[in-house]
């Protein structure tokens, strides 16, 4: 009981800092995208919900798309997410993103290595005009461990309340561990910018995973939020010293 | 303690009810429209919240929109609802709706009486070839006392998580809270029809009033949620049977 | 050559009369939608091109939907016209409209006798609405014979520059031309309301047809079109006084 | 007349190698975007008409984007271009495009000098992202002479059917003259990349203009459209032989 509420308190006053950085954001227009990747059960849906819990609801979009039309398909790749980039003052948070095309797509083969290799290419030029427009641009990898994701799939059949959240993918995400290990280097490695870096989380354990997260993104927006405390080096940390510290 | 354990009990029991019953819509294929209507702090986001919170992210959409732009104004006043309409196996809850044309507009002095009155003659056939579609269509009003209100407004001002949700509209709702009595006793006299009745349900308690719309909404849209309690016909009853039971 | 002369000088000065006319509505703020149906090659593309050619491009829009799409299908059958409908001073012009579904989508069996009977009873409704919102609503049947249509179809295949209006479902515009005239004869009569009345037009002289188009717009319209010359009644005529006179 | 007859012949059979190289590109999947920049009354709308005249309404999208909302004009500057990007087999063609950004915005004064230069910066990257996708982007500039220029302009006035054309943007064309000549020198300099190079078309004689146009873009599709004749060197060429060869 001690321990949550220790958890409880501290996610509180994150969430008010996060309330005072948007009221800041909102007021001197800024426009930020923060997209959230990572293996499936990897925490993305119950960060996003701390993180926009309290925040405006008119300047804040959680943007989950669906599996692409066919017309989609056959359109230019970054299509259909541009239209749900920022105007000035919001802040959009991508639930799985264009990042697909790095993940889950040439581990499935739902694209062609040569678009994979393609898209590896383009990402980073993309986000460079992104982020030359003014987006503020976080990109965020939530990594987990391959036994504690097959604990969280297994919870998940079992309770009625998740069942929304099971996937025929499921089953594959252990089962294609290692390439997914493998497409998650080389993403981070070929798309790792100066504009548009990539930030690596722990998640092993969800709500210090949480803490961190809005730590993170806290001081990463500015404003108010660069008060927050720093978060914890050992949970949060660069693509560029994540050597060896990634799930293998 | 106890007390709380047992709404949150009877709550994930219920909420266990929807996501079942929502397998069952998306089998098949029947497309639902629940409209939320209210005064403010009636408790409309907080209704929605719980019974979102499980469905399935793809199906299920929450529909709030902002302000019409300048252009939206000048077309069919239903025009930039329609978008929203479900397709097939899809729920979409309207948190304020078309309705604003019969509450905060006219009382506010947004629209021109006339325009008040076109509304409240249009609605009904509007909402009938909905209906006649099969979108399935329940309109829920949550009524509030005038004491109440004024203490969750105050409320509001002080709690820091909640300073998106104060307006400059809420001092509005006390003193003009006769007004939006007549618009809504006009609004429930005209536009509840056969195709597309209002439900009443009284807010005071926001705890049982959340239970008792979720049986309500269970029991509307049938399937497995024909199973769920019957409500609390204290808490909700038919806009025809609530002569003197609203907030005056 | 001296006939051609006489039909480009009147269509000329129809032409400018749109102009004025349309800087009047412009002005006005008015909203105009024009319907036209039609069975194949009865005139409507050469009849949208001449009326549009010097209107404004940004006050005026031509719909021609394609095949709904599956999500489409699924959704309020009217939902997707709903988008296109014009604000304040636009002109939108329908090249085929909703009453696809009292004409090609019973005859060829894409829509189910219960559907085509629903949207009879409900387009009256639905336009009721729109012309309560201020939207006037003209409505065009294009008739042609069915000598002349087969002598347009057959002409359109040997052209290499109409090659795309070639369509599979050419054939069957003959091959069903009774079961046509059913429908056309059954929409007439259950959606000719006064509201949105529906005019028909006698193509098989097409330029005729076109200036006599462009007159009983004008003149319904209003304003400068009010000046118009009234249409040759042999060529335009209210569904109402059509008995007898549609292609049999 | 002889001559007029000469230009219809000529129009015609580039027209019928249009829709023989469309059904091609239709067939292959082929995505086409074709940008017309240039001067006010260089002849875009006119070469555009002649263009599309019998190409297939479904997979051909002419797009004019009216000035951006304030909501736009906060977002990402390509943002409101991309929806329109076209699907396999479709062909767009933009009526002025993004180089807004580096024409009249400049020149009036609409953007600012840094985002002037942001632009030129990052319009290759775009188009390069773009290219590697497979989209198959021709881009046009217009030229026109100063004299010719006024002599249309003046016509315009003149001419009842062309109201809705004069712009109140038309006096400062000829006032601004030097200042358009320079940013379209630095827009050729600056954006003329080998995956989506500038081809400038001397347009002072309009009827040569489109065939020529329409030679180019024939030659630049491919597949049947290769087999056109050459357009005139004289009339077209590329940007990186323009120098002493535009208007001044």
């Amino acid at each position: 009981m001690a321990k949550k509420s220790k958890y409880d308190a501290a996610l509180e006053r994150l969430q008010i800092l996060l309330v005072e950085t948007q009221h800041w954001t909102i007021d001197q227009g800024r426009k930020t995208v923060i997209v959230f990747e990572g293996r499936d059960s990897a925490g993305k849906d119950g960060a996003i919900k701390r993180i926009t819990e309290y925040m405006s609801p008119r300047q804040t979009r959680i943007v989950a798309l669906p599996k692409p039309s066919e017309r989609e398909t056959s359109q230019w790749y970054f299509q259909r997410y541009v239209p749900h980039l920022p105007a000035d003052g919001e802040t959009v948070l991508f639930n799985r993103s264009w990042y697909n095309r790095a993940g889950v797509e040439p581990v499935m083969g739902f694209c062609k290595p040569e678009q994979h290799a393609q898209f590896l290419a383009d990402a980073p030029s993309f986000e460079r005009i992104l982020s030359d427009d003014g987006i503020v641009l976080i990109k965020l990898w939530l990594d987990i461990s391959k036994a504690e994701q097959a604990r969280r799939l297994a919870e998940r059949i079992e309770d009625p309340l998740k069942r929304f959240k099971v996937s025929p993918l499921d089953a594959e995400a252990q089962a294609r561990w290692e390439d997914y290990s493998k497409a998650r280097d080389r993403m981070l490695e070929e798309t790792d910018h100066n504009h548009a870096p990539w930030t690596v989380v722990a998640t092993d354990d969800k709500k210090i995973a949480r803490l961190n997260i809005i730590r993170h993104i806290l001081r990463s927006v500015g404003g108010p939020g660069a008060a927050a405390e720093a978060p914890d080096p050992e949970v949060v940390f660069p693509a560029s010293k994540s050597k060896g510290r990634l799930a293998p």
